[in-house]
């Protein structure tokens, strides 16, 4: 890069490298539960209609100021991961987390991944789930942000806070900077409702997780105050496999220290700045914050799915697909999904991650899995379940195929009800299309492929005395899973 | 029958030739939608768990002093009502009403039929929908209802108020008769909520529906009130056919006078009496009412199927499969059915008869049609169903069969998941067991018949473009349906 000189340019007109967003996919949104669910987090369900809001994410940063992301997740979710951003069209590299480590582990995994390509690239850090409505506002305040790392800064964008909430830790703002940028005076804590309203009368922020710095910087301020945090890392890349563009850390990421960002670096950092961006943003974090973000009419009602209110007041109302009807309520949050249904007072909305925690502490499977299981190859959902059967939909993504398979307990039906489906059954090879089915007998070697260019759905019956995912032997497998 | 001199016996040791209890089966139940719909109402629902109010009617009338019943009922239920009395062994008559008239037509069909059995029998006319727990006490008033109408007179049973309820008529009381009988000074018809006070203050009772008389004397009232009524019920007997023991009405049925029997008879009738028979009771006629009859825990929650409530008081919780979740709530009703969900105020638990009014003028088949729908084999339910795929469960019962059909727009893959399934298909006839299927083309000529001692099940996954109810051709039915 051309050095310029300050009397020349100031720095607001200085060409900018590319920023590389780091997109962090951590997190379970248990408040959000029943649609958001442990195996099928917030960031991947269209918890506002539509596209997700790991989508959104992805699209958002569509502008040309932005390289590809780095997407920092689990290995669980790694083929959710790779879909949703196909879905839109997005080119992503994505480091695939043994386990979580907290946010330290996922940044200075980003930031050295970011370093590969350009030790002096700009990273900026983003959890998955925040709804950001302006894009335009959000670019300006990434160039902004860009600015002030590419001088050395570690960046925290803060958030304007809209109420005394005590959900997020606050950012108190020291000297100025330049147009909306200060030196950090000190993190607080996520404070009580009353002081939270004293730190919005002295001026703080919200502090969303949203942080901006130059590679070499971070990873200098990263060695500094959590060295064993980048050895981990480092040598958790070195061992790591996968597919181009998807790198599954090796198991030395569990040395990493179990601590987040902010405390780790951003509280001991002399270099944090904070920006105060501007622009409009929510985390979606439980319904509560779902229904301010949704339309609602005249009292105050937003509705999703098929929904009758009468006489109904303040309420946020979904249906995945039942008839949801409430009458003569207010203030209730009321979600229906396939195989649950949640009632509670929307001011209450927090208190949905201990609902949640109890459900599962009471063996409710509902409490972490989803009606809709993801696999690698595409889904498949429990439409219909009796004494000695189970009825699914299944569908199978173009080019994907199961694993090799035999099961000992059950026998199976495929009917195919869209796209052709390549069937492996012992010795034989069926194309079966729309309209065709296969029985596949008990302890048969069984396989269906995807050789088309939409996706195939079946319709299976399992018959048997056990029908659990447990009952399968697999021989071979696109996913590693034998 | 020895006539007994006053002398020798007291009326109260008379012996009584045995009561015919006449069962009403009309009534949609639509306060406790979305359980009970129209198409398969609160009667036959298992509101309670268990068995059905219809078939608790029916076990409560196993008693050695009752004759078989007589069922009136709706051409439609003709199949429900005698699948579900040959559920729990109860030898019914049942008489089916081309249209429902109200119950003038009801009990005069009842008193001609009861009539032709012997014109002095003593019918005891009951709703097929009211809750009576203690059978001793209720066998001890039909009893002593017995002996007042054996005197000529026509009883109605009382039931003593339990709360200043504006859902029923009231009776007041006149001179006594005997134990617990009195005759009748006057019907005070659902009164406002101060009123019903008044009058609960002035020993009124409810008037539950219950009547008991004479055959012959009964029509003598019907004949000096309401003529009509006769008339159009003689000749619609005359035009009936049926099965033995299931006798369908003819259309002259409908010149009957659409009117209550309280109006045209007992509010004219000179031979009223009022019993007050002292039993529990209760019409079980909407959610607050099942939430009174259920157990419920120490903060006043009443649950049924997979519920977990935490913080929640003075509520009933129902689910019919689904994981149901509430937090935080008071005084709610939640009910959850496959297809619809209703959440409300336990106390506006009246204004749900109103809101399904509503639904059903919006278009929403929800408000009449069960997700799972009766026929006369058996049932079918709708578990899954995609856009040009619908898949179903079916269960035939034991010796009968489909219509001989066949469809122009939707092909038919049958899989039996549960006994032993006969299957003509065209010029075919294929007996499927267990873990067999056939394959249906579009256009074939096809029937499924169940041969067997047990309930075949079978899923059905039907694909095609069109795929409602009314693309089937019948060449043959056994139910009448061509």
């Amino acid at each position: 890069m051309t050095h310029l000189s300050p009397l020349r340019a100031t720095l607001q007109d200085q060409p900018l490298r590319p920023i590389i967003p780091a997109i962090l996919c951590g997190g379970s949104g248990s408040r959000l539960w029943p649609v958001s669910r442990k195996d099928f987090a917030k960031q991947h369900v269209p918890i506002l209609g539509g596209a997700s809001p790991f989508q959104r994410t992805l699209q958002r940063l569509g502008g040309g100021i932005f390289a590809a992301p780095i997407v920092v997740s689990s290995a669980a979710s790694e083929f959710l991961v790779a879909d949703q951003a196909a879905e839109v069209g997005a080119a992503i590299e994505i480091a695939l987390e043994p386990e979580g480590r907290d946010t330290l582990a996922a940044v200075t995994l980003a930031a050295c991944l970011a370093a590969r390509r350009d030790p002096s690239a700009i990273v900026l850090v983003m959890p998955s789930d925040h709804l950001i409505p302006d894009v335009a506002a959000f670019e300006a305040a990434a160039r902004a942000a860009a600015r002030l790392a590419s001088e050395g800064r570690i960046v925290v964008l803060g958030i304007a806070p809209t109420e005394p909430s005590t959900a997020y830790g606050y950012i108190a703002p020291g000297a100025p900077l330049g147009t909306g940028a200060y030196v950090v005076d000190r993190f607080i804590e996520k404070p009580e409702a009353a002081r939270a309203a004293e730190l919005i009368d002295a001026g703080c922020l919200w502090n969303a997780g949203m942080f901006c710095f130059r590679a070499d910087a971070g990873l200098r301020e990263i060695e500094a105050h959590a060295p064993q945090a980048i050895l981990a890392v480092q040598r958790a890349i070195d061992e790591a496999d996968g597919e181009p563009g998807a790198l599954r850390l090796g198991e030395s990421f569990a040395a990493a220290p179990r601590i987040s960002f902010d405390h780790a670096v951003m509280e001991r950092t002399t270099r944090a700045a904070v920006l105060a961006p501007g622009f409009a943003w929510s985390d979606i974090g439980d319904w509560k914050a779902v229904w301010a973000e949704s339309r609602r009419d005249g009292r105050g009602v937003a509705t999703e799915g098929r929904v009758f209110a009468r006489d109904v007041a303040n309420s946020y109302l979904r249906s995945d697909g039942r008839l949801l009807c409430a009458l003569g309520v207010d203030g209730l949050a009321i979600v229906d999904t396939a195989d649950a249904v949640l009632v509670a007072p929307i001011e209450r909305a927090q208190e949905i991650k201990g609902l949640v925690a109890e459900l599962e502490a009471a063996g409710h499977g509902e409490a972490r899995s989803p009606a809709r299981v993801h696999r690698p190859w595409g889904w498949f959902q429990t439409m219909d379940r009796g004494e000695r059967f189970r009825v699914k939909r299944i569908v199978v993504l173009p080019g994907k195929r199961f694993s090799l398979q035999k099961h000992h307990h059950r026998a199976e039906h495929w009917v195919v009800v869209r796209g052709t489906a390549e069937v492996v059954r012992d010795d034989e090879v069926l194309l079966l299309r729309e309209n065709e089915s296969v029985y596949l007998p008990l302890g048969c070697v069984h396989r269906l492929s995807n050789p088309g260019r939409i996706p195939v759905e079946i319709v299976e019956v399992q018959t048997g005395a056990y029908l659990e995912e447990d009952d399968i032997v697999r021989f071979e497998d696109d996913y590693g899973r034998v």
